[in-house]
């Protein structure tokens, strides 16, 4: 059997090659490497998106064409291997047919469909051992939310003034950033299964809500979300059919039919009703705030009433980060409530 | 006569020595090094305060106590010596009575009664030229800034929420950032000679505005200014002579008694009134925002009605900095328009 050290390397080997695998889709990013009693790898793979092979089976796959047995070997997998069949059959049985003889994995899975692998797996006599690991739990942090709490896992962007002003008295909002600030908002959408706007947003702006990273419109483009029930009729966002209305008020219902879609991370981007009746409902994971040394003194602020009267009852954000784009800043903030 | 990389040398050490002395008062920061031929450091000085040897006379007494001769050395200061009587002698007249050769100097003097030196000393045969320095440049910024505009170099600070409140909807503002941002506030406090609020923050909120950088009380405590024609008798800023009352609402009279005070950088903490007359008068040279990542969804932003219309009439901050002070951040931008 491995020793620990050679445990965590393959977790970290794992976490890498995940990482290759798409942001956005419905399933999670997930490594495995799969490696002999002296720690040597016989096998790697990463699940590269809905449809094809999940981490163990392309794991597997590696270790043959390589012509090595992986019969007795250790698989470690970032994530518990899934128990049902989904596109593609459940990894219990690929392991178990493989002759693997056990499992260490960083992240449980809380599917409610394909998690109880690890249980399936200890009761064929293959020991299957939670091995918790920080860089795995970040990896599939947005999947694991989406998944627990039943909706995508939300993060609410926006950009404002240092005065935080998101748009002028008159309404203006476009170029209150600057390039590199643009720029990665496009990434971030690129990585993303759907935006999100009100309304109001689209008879505004009229956005084209699609992810052009670099310039370039992306191979993956978010599912376009318009949440409201005023009339958007020939807006840009309804070009081609990769766009959805949610003719609601209601934010758990918009959120409830983006999760029958199979959204598990979405990104939304305004006004300031659709935001703060997220936020309002608790139902906001993340805030992507991208502030630009600038000062307007007047228009209206990303988020309106939230119920909130004094200074100690303000919602505070957690793992906050901060990344320079240009002459603007990205301020990141976790607000999760639900988990 | 030393070369370019030894003038080279000793301005960057009489910046570094300059950096010594206190950023507050009425007169720059100044550091001075004389050296001989072969570029040695013959003696150097820097200015530590009102009443106290200006750089160029402590660099010629530090050379003095060595035993060492200046005479037919050059001095190489980060200020251009003033050619006048203030509280101590003009430092043209020190400089030739000690028999100084030659002098290079990084930053002219905009100074009314100060400003000149260069030309005295030129006319006397010894010549004084101008070396620009980065450096030198931005430890004297505040102060040139504040003799050219004849007015305090002006700071405005706030702190305020990722959605742009500096207050909750009940008027609370205190504990909005967190101790390293608050602590940072006080090391600002004591590195000016004023810091100024309208009479609106005295009556809500009863400020001290002591400097207490670390927790401690600092030695250098700024003037404590109140602007504005409302009543504040009895407030904690009257607790000693330490303060004055700007009665005025006109922001460039109000700067003109503190200028006539020596007072040559100034912090505004606010209210939103004060603040945004600042502004709106192109009287803003940098901003301070402290930005908690914390949402309120209500509550007065810092800046008020500016009377700008559209995004492309916003006022744009330059040379920005951003510093993380625990969960919070300090953006710092600059705003001098009458440059």
């Amino acid at each position: 059997m491995p020793d620990d050290s050679a445990i965590q390397a393959a977790l970290a080997r794992a976490v890498t090659i995940a990482a290759r695998g798409p942001e956005h889709g419905p399933n999670p990013r997930v490594g495995c490497v799969i490696i002999a009693e002296d720690g040597t790898t016989l096998g790697e793979g990463w699940h590269r998106g809905a449809g094809t092979p999940h981490a163990e089976v392309a794991a597997i796959a590696d270790a043959r064409s390589a012509g090595r047995d992986v019969r007795g070997a250790t698989a470690v997998v970032t994530l518990e291997p899934c128990a049902h069949t989904g596109r593609t059959g459940p990894c219990v049985d690929a392991l178990t047919q493989a002759g693997v003889a056990q499992v260490r994995y960083a992240v449980p899975d809380p599917g409610d469909a394909s998690s109880g692998g690890a249980a399936v797996l200890n009761e064929r006599g293959i020991p299957a051992v939670h091995v918790p690991d920080a860089g795995a739990s970040a990896l599939t942090r947005r999947w694991v939310t989406a998944m627990r709490l039943r909706r995508p896992y939300v993060i609410a962007k926006w950009a404002s003034t240092l005065d935080g002003r998101m748009a002028a008295a008159d309404g203006t909002s476009v170029w209150i950033t600057g390039d590199e600030a643009r720029d990665h908002a496009h990434h971030v959408r690129a990585g993303v299964d759907a935006i999100a706007v009100g309304t109001g947003t689209v008879r505004a702006d009229d956005p084209r809500l699609s992810a052009r990273p670099g310039g370039e419109e992306s191979a993956h483009q978010p599912l376009r979300a318009v949440i409201g029930q005023s009339e958007t009729t020939g807006a840009q966002v309804w070009r081609d059919a990769n766009a959805i209305a949610l003719r609601t008020r209601d934010p758990h219902e918009a959120l409830a039919i983006l999760h029958a879609r199979e959204v598990r991370t979405l990104v939304v981007e305004g006004g300031p009703t659709v935001l703060s009746a997220l936020v309002r409902e608790g139902l906001v994971d993340e805030v992507n705030a991208y502030i630009a040394p600038a000062l307007l003194g007047a228009g209206p602020s990303a988020i309106e009433d939230l119920g909130i009267g004094t200074m100690s009852s303000a919602l505070r954000g957690q793992d906050v980060n901060f990344q320079p784009l240009g002459a603007d800043i990205l301020v990141t903030a976790h607000f999760s409530r639900g988990l």
